[in-house]
């Protein structure tokens, strides 16, 4: 039976999640249903949508991915289905996928309500959760869904290019305070050419002019920039704090020159 | 096989809560353990049983809600196995059963020790645990403990009702500072009979007329009323903290007229 | 199918501990993840060996525990598999098993690694969790790894003794501050021999001179020592936090004379 996973800003401390999970299991007891992270900023769509395209394909395929991120919120919002590289989404129209996309889904469908009430208030329970169970057991998204091919587009906060530059910016910082970046390895590798670098940001100082491969690379406490496991450059300190120490907050820029 | 649920004050960081799934586990390795939350205020009672009260029903017949808050510390205390619209609630005997009923179990037992020890020191693991795996298994109540009909009784916080008023309070205030009152849609017809409304609160000048269907019928940073997914009336503010802006904690008045 | 357990510093807000179940997920789907703990300080093997210590056997047989912690800011490090009271382990060389064995291991081998990449950057996703599944699915040790004898030995902060005393040390404080040292049941009967003692710490005036049996037995707020459901001294306030208010966080000096 495939898995299902939550990707919300629900927390733990509440029972909101439970209400999800018992939706989910009152059809189907033995789900498998997995937690990716109920910690997302409330309306950050773009942490959403970054965590997503990072655990996207790492689960098996069929997966059901359910993203509910701040769609309490916002009034007559679309709710969407995608099949996308094998995987299924299961989230709101909120520009969430035009932020992970990097080639056409097969399919997209804007779910339909099928409860009694005529407003929606929680759409991670109400909708998504009984969607999920419907795809678990073999079920298209066709049946649920009508088809569609607008989505909303959100500019995705990508870097700007010139022959011997690449400017990036911090899209998200870990618990050890790890600053990862918008910047990928296709991206060097199309711009750099190979050619040498040096990775700057707006605290002068702390230029670095190598790729490591692993935080140990440097001795304790000394800075360093590598590629993260979903392919995008991270500056990290070994055992420190690099967003605190260096600044590299979300939206801090980090700039490669060739 | 039965879904089991957890809700404690064991927080996540210790390994106490793996010591209850592991007993589970280790005699019913495909247990569904889900859990509610295990955040829980030490000994808070009331906020526990809103939280049971809430997702008693959601999760599928003959589950197994295990509620274990504050027991540890409670001397002699008894521990009672309940059959309640058709689930099993396993907590201890301190007036929780009382907050949610409204209406009678169906049997009530008091659980027998089947240890060694002649000390129970941690009942979620060596006394609910094991009672659990049984009723998972198809056991009934009757076969692990004695018949009991008196149960603690603890005053519910109920609203105090005149003509033309509810008075309640804020029972439970979640992650998004959203002021969850003991005023139930029930009541509200039952006193107010269709007739108009003003909400207010010992802080004066937030009064409302209104309750709405959901969080972005009114403008960001509006204060709003409406009734939450359990059917209770909740102050919330658009994407805002309403307990920390509107006074509204937990024991707070709140109160209709009509 | 057996059962596997994370133990790890990797927190539950970002994205890592899900790459980890989702690689095992993707061979397993039907996989039984418990969680044990993912807020061991990082880099902390004596809080690591503690938890492992604690729930090790409680678990069923053939139960698959990983460990990780702060094994991604080790260079060259070993990571091995253990064969241990019929349970495995898996982990990295780092000492961990040194402070928790109490008998020899059955089996101990180096995990030999099976990526592509030459260098292991996430060990728990890349080299413990394809060994989980592969051990799950009734694989043994000797196949994806080498035999090994010499470990990383960490000298345990084990109690010294005299003729009549032993001097301890806080290992672990819970969230209800409860601090629980490396004193033992059974060394207490080895060296007390029955005989009658105190317990005091650096701070004068809070000797005791019993063991409880649980928080109950004092008055709320009052201090007391009892055995912890792992067997280890325990000193705690009913309902009150003992770390802060009796000076025991992390290695503090708990002694016992007789």
């Amino acid at each position: 039976m495939p898995v299902i996973t939550l990707t919300t800003d629900l927390g733990l401390d509440d029972y909101y999640l439970a209400l999800v999970k018992a939706k989910i299991l009152s059809q189907l007891p033995d789900a498998q249903i997995i937690d990716i992270s109920h910690s997302i900023n409330p309306f950050d769509i773009a942490e959403a949508a970054f965590v997503l395209k990072t655990i996207l394909k790492e689960f098996p395929k069929d997966t059901i991915h359910i993203v509910a991120v701040g769609t309490q919120a916002v009034d007559d919002i679309r709710h969407i289905g995608i099949r996308y590289k094998d995987r299924y989404i299961l989230t709101a129209d909120t520009g969430l996928f035009s932020l992970i996309a990097d080639q056409h889904a097969d399919l997209i469908v804007e779910l339909q309500m099928n409860i009694e009430s005529d407003v929606l208030i929680f759409p991670a329970r109400d909708l998504y959760a009984p969607a999920a169970v419907f795809l678990a057991n073999g079920g298209t998204l066709e049946v649920i869904g009508r088809r569609t091919d607008k989505l909303v587009e959100r500019i995705s906060v990508k870097p700007t290019t010139g022959h011997d530059y690449i400017k990036g910016a911090v899209i998200y910082v870990d618990k050890y305070g790890n600053a990862i970046s918008n910047i990928d390895n296709t991206l060097i590798k199309e711009i750099g050419k190979g050619r040498e670098f040096h990775i700057g940001f707006v605290q002068k100082g702390y230029e670095m002019t190598e790729i490591k491969k692993r935080y140990s690379d440097v001795p304790l406490g000394d800075r360093l920039a590598l590629m993260n496991s979903a392919g995008h450059l991270e500056i990290a300190i070994n055992q420190g704090h690099a967003a605190n120490l260096l600044g590299l907050h979300t939206g801090a820029t980090v700039i490669m020159t060739f």
